[in-house]
Formats: structure tokens, C-alpha cells, sequence
């Protein structure tokens, strides 16, 4: 009997289970990965987004964002990204490599539905995200907009699993393959 | 008495202690930030990597690294970067843009010196890292390799912190200015 990082299968159905407990759990490592994407500028960016889906089958994941975010502009521009996980007690780090659609307007009706207010506190503001303000209360008014609620659809083309043990092992799966997996050095 | 996330200096000050400490603890959050770079493909990539060094007088941040790795060829095209770095307890995200110096040669003689048995294990391995293997424990070998130490000077561009609070608070430092900072919309 292996375990789980010893075969690719396992590594693959790691990884799906612990993005998968991030979209249900929000104390979940994966609740809050890292989303890298390519700046108007041409550097790279990274910040904290909240999962909100994993679908193994479709090999997407999918993340809520205001539509008015420095990253939306971004991969509007530049729709490849890179998505990563740090997963402490599984001593694994998960990196996808993403295509992004940006999805707004009619079809998220029933998504917004279902948000919370407080859920919704995340999709408006003025001024927009990243604009100069004088004072951070007196100059910021929260709003609500769901016109500003958009969805990053991320069709995952790539995924790399390394575990970090007494031997570290890595892996890399494509969807070239159907994700089959190979192995790679460390 | 105001609280640290409610002045320009009370954050920039935490971002700098926090880092610090990712420096001095290999348990808090900033030990292990994520590195975003720009892929040889033109397409963001993001990993774990360990914190060395941080120095708020000199506006910079030290990496280690394995010189065969896929970040240093990447730094070697495009030296900008983006380090992150997310502090639960603090509610506070860090977001660096760097400017990336590659360090390899003499001048790290005496940093490898100190360098334990264990701590060497990340710098070598045959095959180079990201290289094909046909089995994770046969393929692969274990080498201590002085040669490939390599060392990733960031200078600190700009820093992006952003508070979760009960009102959401974010601010923008820029060496430009000395980094004095200045708040922008969340």
C-alpha cells in the first residue's frame, strides 16, 4: 500500500480533494490562494482571492472578484494565470496554471442571489479599487453593486504537485494528456 | 492612541516587523511567501519561497535559491517581481514589487559556510529541477552543490498593504517618496 504521494494518482487526487475542501471549508489552506497574473505594466502580480469552486472533471476552478479590480483589467489582457496553494500539514505545494475568462452580467443573477450582504461588501466601493484617496474612512464609501460582481472562470491547463518529504516529489499534469501525470526533478 | 492598520506608519512599521519575523521564526506566515515572476512563456508563475533576510533601511528582501532552478532563469529575463505574503492573525496582506538581483560566485562563500548539511539539500539534484523523470526515488539524486547556490537580492519597489478590518484599509509606499505612503481605495 503507497501513500498518497508515491503515485501520480494519488498526488492528482490530493490535490483535487484539497482544493475541493477549500471551496467547502473556509479555514482551509485553500480557501485563500495566491492568484498571479501579468500587470499592464508587463510585471507580475500577486495576490489573496477567495476559491469558490473546484471541479476536477471539468478541470476548472472559479473565484469571485469585483469587476472593478486591478486583476480583472489585467486578464482581460493577458487571460493566462498562475494559481498556488500552500498546503502545511500535507507539506504540499499546488501550482495550476490557468486560462481565465472573466465572466459579468446576466448569467451571475442567480450567483448574487444567494451572496450574503456581507458577502456582497466585496463587489463595489468608491472610489474603485486602487485609487488615491486622502483618508481611508472619510474618502471610501462601501457599496454594494452588482454590476461590480464578476466571475473568474480558470480552465486549468496545468497542474504541478511537490510534496516535501524525506525524498521530495514532484509532479506535473496536463491537460494535454488528461492529466495523466509524469514526474519531474525536484 | 490609534491602532497600527490606522496610520501610514503604523503599517508600513508592521509590514516590516512581520517580515522580520518570517526572517527570525520559521513558523510565522512570512518565512514562506509566494514568489510571482513572469514565465519564460510570457505567463506568470508563482511558488513557495523562503525569506532570509528583510531590511527596512535598505528597502530590500533576501532569497535563497537553487541556481538551476526556473525562477532564476526567468529573473535573468525579467528581473521584476511580486513577493506575497498573507498574515492570518494580523488580517494583513503584504504585496512587495521587486526589483531582482541574481547573486552567484565568491562573494556567497562565507553565507554557504554556515549553511547546515540539511539546509544544502536545496541547492543541487540530478537531474535539474522541472526535468523529466521516469521514477521520483530511482531517477533522481540527491547532490550538494556550492555551484549551485545561488542568491536573489529584491529591492524593494513598492509595497502594497491591505487591512481586513471592520473597515478595510490600504495603502501604497513607493520608494519613489521615500516610502512615505499613501492611502488608495481597498
Amino acid at each position: 500500500m503507497s501513500e498518497w504521494f508515491e503515485t501520480l494518482e494519488g498526488l492528482r487526487a490530493r490535490v483535487w480533494q484539497r482544493l475541493g475542501r477549500g471551496v467547502a471549508d473556509r479555514r482551509a489552506p485553500a480557501r485563500h490562494p495566491t492568484l498571479a497574473t501579468l500587470g499592464t505594466d508587463g510585471a507580475p502580480e500577486a495576490r489573496t482571492v477567495v476559491l469558490r469552486g473546484a471541479s476536477e472533471a471539468a478541470g476548472s476552478v472559479t473565484i469571485y472578484t469585483d469587476a472593478a479590480s486591478a486583476k480583472v483589467a489585467e486578464l482581460a489582457r493577458e487571460p493566462r494565470a498562475a494559481l498556488h496553494v500552500w498546503e502545511p500539514k500535507d507539506r504540499l505545494q499546488i501550482r495550476l496554471a490557468l486560462t481565465v475568462e472573466i465572466r459579468t452580467g446576466a448569467s451571475l443573477d442567480a450567483l448574487w442571489e444567494r451572496l450574503s450582504p456581507e458577502a456582497r461588501r466585496a463587489y463595489g466601493g468608491r472610489p474603485e479599487p486602487g485609487r488615491p484617496i486622502g483618508d481611508p474612512v472619510a474618502d471610501y464609501e462601501e457599496t454594494r453593486e452588482r454590476a461590480r460582481f464578476a466571475v473568474l472562470d480558470g480552465r486549468v491547463e496545468r497542474i504541478e504537485a511537490l510534496h516535501l518529504g524525506d525524498w521530495h516529489r514532484r509532479a506535473d499534469f496536463s491537460r494535454a494528456d488528461g492529466f495523466a501525470g509524469a514526474w519531474i526533478a525536484p
